[in-house]
């Protein structure tokens, strides 16, 4: 086990009165902006929830955070939260939303030059704080409710840049289940495919006897392939299921289980320029990757697949090369179970096409991914082409 | 699942150089209080590490906090706090050293009145923060480390009392597995055996869909039944075993596996009282119920007891009542298996005479324990009598 430190401070709220309790960890007499996307939250009620859970505070809105979000929308809300001297930042949304807020939290407690700074260069260390914010969590998957990660878009350059830092841990995110009622099956498919995947990139690489953390990984993928086929029930949804999926989701990438192990976010990688390129579907680039990526390291990554197969598939086999394959087998065929395809062709795709792009993509930034930094062009570009 | 909120914002420093990091969490330029026990640490060299590692601070010491820390010893490092204004308190120690100075660090804070009323009356509430205070971890065990509970002892009057309250979360928490080099065998037995129960008591109750809960608390047990042979050799140590109990012990109890579920906690309070009675340690007095309880409730807590057979214990039978009864031999086969004992008559004491000594203090204070409020007096007399 690797030397680690961790740090979540984020309180969590869950169940079905999560969003009337949010007002109790907003301070008295704060002026609220609160933040959310293309306007979905007011068809299924979750506005009117959020507004009477904040009765008697002054609350100014924000709306318009698109998926990706992009600098120049969010600058405006740091415009806003400057002119009307915003105390506390409500996100009420998924992932884009949240990592929005994110960023405006940061920006506008930034005033040593241009905002993007922040992102792009080593600014951020200098700040200790950002405005104080809450999440309302419409759809579950990202994880970004519990961590201190963001990533946004600047379209005007085709930039895409993340970061991670202390000052944007939300001060609370309420986790209501019954928000993902209004969700479609597709929607629900994506977050179970981009939860797990999480778990898994910090998970599928080398043993290094962290047991405890390689249990809690596998404990999440179980509970996942558990309460998906009962997740995906629509009329009516499954509250149970539901709950489970959207907690797994939140523990899945509130960087507990990546601590004190190496990780391997390849697949991530990869999905972002599929995405790019084609615009698939966060989660539905990553299953077109991963069983492909898992083929082509199974040399290096072979004990855990083959741990990944015992624990969580509950696979069997004296042949360490067969227990690959069939675990490789297995996790393509729980994917395809929720109706996501594994293959860049069942999206009319040409893997071919699509491996000299990605590759040409890593070379021009000299990517050297994996846990031993040894995926580049070419590596992506193989993985890509067994896609079909 | 039951609605739950979660929050744990403690600092974990985790590795081999977790002691060398903690300046980076304290305040700079702030007087520091040093608070530690009979001084063990300075024979394994723990003392003198911690004291390089606070090297530019004014460092204060307080030693002699003592197993169940008293009221009045504790007062005693509440005058120097306030005397010599301390601005960050720093316990060296096991349960027994954290408990007692997150007592300090809310008594020190308290000014209405009464220390003792913060935890005997509803006083604490009106307090929003104490001093603030990191811990070094000495004895792996008892989840001080990284929760907001503290039990401290009246030896004036007799009493032992406890508190939750979200100030005493510690800022943070170095836990380097090397510490641990330093304990007898009897002593990792000892935590690996709270540890475990710590998880167990969190667990054993009746299914309520909590899939993740459940599989989180499973992979805890496991981890510990994995590490536990490893963890015990002395000579040499084994960092990896040690590292992973380590961990597995501050999350078997800083409240995350408990969330949204019911819990039963009668073993640890029977445990308590065999404590007091007969001086038993703390493991040890947990290890001489647990069995017997399950067996005696094995009815109302038979679906949990199958559960953890065949997930943690890799047992498999058609015949529920078989499986119960092998889950119970098999949880008491680890604990002897790391020569811990599972009845009273082993430390020759007569079941009959606790089992009534017991049931009298339960009776006294009008206990109705378990997560059904159905163990009274002459429930624990009765587990206690099959203690043999």
């Amino acid at each position: 086990m690797n030397n680690f430190s961790y740090y979540n401070p984020t309180r969590i709220l869950f169940g079905k009165d999560a969003i009337a309790k949010i007002s109790r960890y907003i301070p008295k007499d704060a002026k609220v902006l609160m933040l959310y996307g293309g306007g979905s939250i007011k068809r299924t009620g979750i506005y009117e929830q959020v507004k009477q859970a904040l009765d008697g505070f002054t609350v100014l809105e924000f709306a318009g955070i698109e998926p990706n979000p992009d600098y120049a929308t969010l600058m405006k809300a740091v415009q806003i939260v400057r002119d009307e001297k915003v105390d506390f930042l409500l996100a009420v949304g998924g992932g884009s939303v949240i990592d929005g807020t994110k960023f405006i939290a940061l920006a506008a407690a930034f005033d040593q030059g241009e905002a993007w700074d922040i992102i792009k260069t080593d600014a951020a260390r200098e700040l200790t704080q950002a405005v104080p914010f809450g999440t309302v969590l419409t759809i579950p998957g990202t994880g970004s409710e519990m961590n201190y990660n963001l990533v946004i878009s600047r379209r005007e350059t085709g930039e895409k840049l993340s970061i991670k830092h202390e000052a944007i841990f939300p001060r609370f995110s309420a986790l209501d289940p019954q928000v993902s009622y209004s969700l479609s099956a597709k929607q629900i498919r994506n977050g179970l495919v981009d939860a797990f995947m999480h778990v898994m990139e910090q998970y599928i690489t080398y043993p290094i006897g962290a047991v405890v953390q390689d249990r809690l990984s596998e404990s999440l993928m179980q509970s996942l392939i558990e309460v998906a086929p009962r997740a995906m029930r629509m009329d009516p949804p499954d509250y149970t299921a539901r709950a489970n999926f959207m907690w797994a989701a939140a523990m899945g990438l509130n960087t507990l289980v990546g601590r004190g192990v190496p990780q391997d976010w390849t697949t991530h990688m990869i999905g972002h320029e599929l995405t790019a390129l084609y615009g698939l579907a966060h989660a539905e680039s990553l299953a077109t990757v991963v069983p492909w990526l898992l083929w082509y390291k199974r040399e290096q990554k072979g004990d855990k697949i083959v741990q990944l197969g015992m624990r969580v598939f509950g696979l069997i086999s004296d042949d360490r090369e067969a227990l690959i394959e069939a675990t490789i087998d297995a996790l393509a065929a729980w994917f395809n179970s929720l109706g996501m395809p594994t293959t860049l062709t069942a999206y009319g795709i040409d893997p071919d096409e699509a491996a000299e792009a990605v590759a040409k993509r890593f070379d021009d930034r000299g990517w050297a991914l994996g846990e031993n930094a040894d995926i580049h062009g070419s590596d992506a570009a193989a993985i890509l082409r067994l896609s079909r």
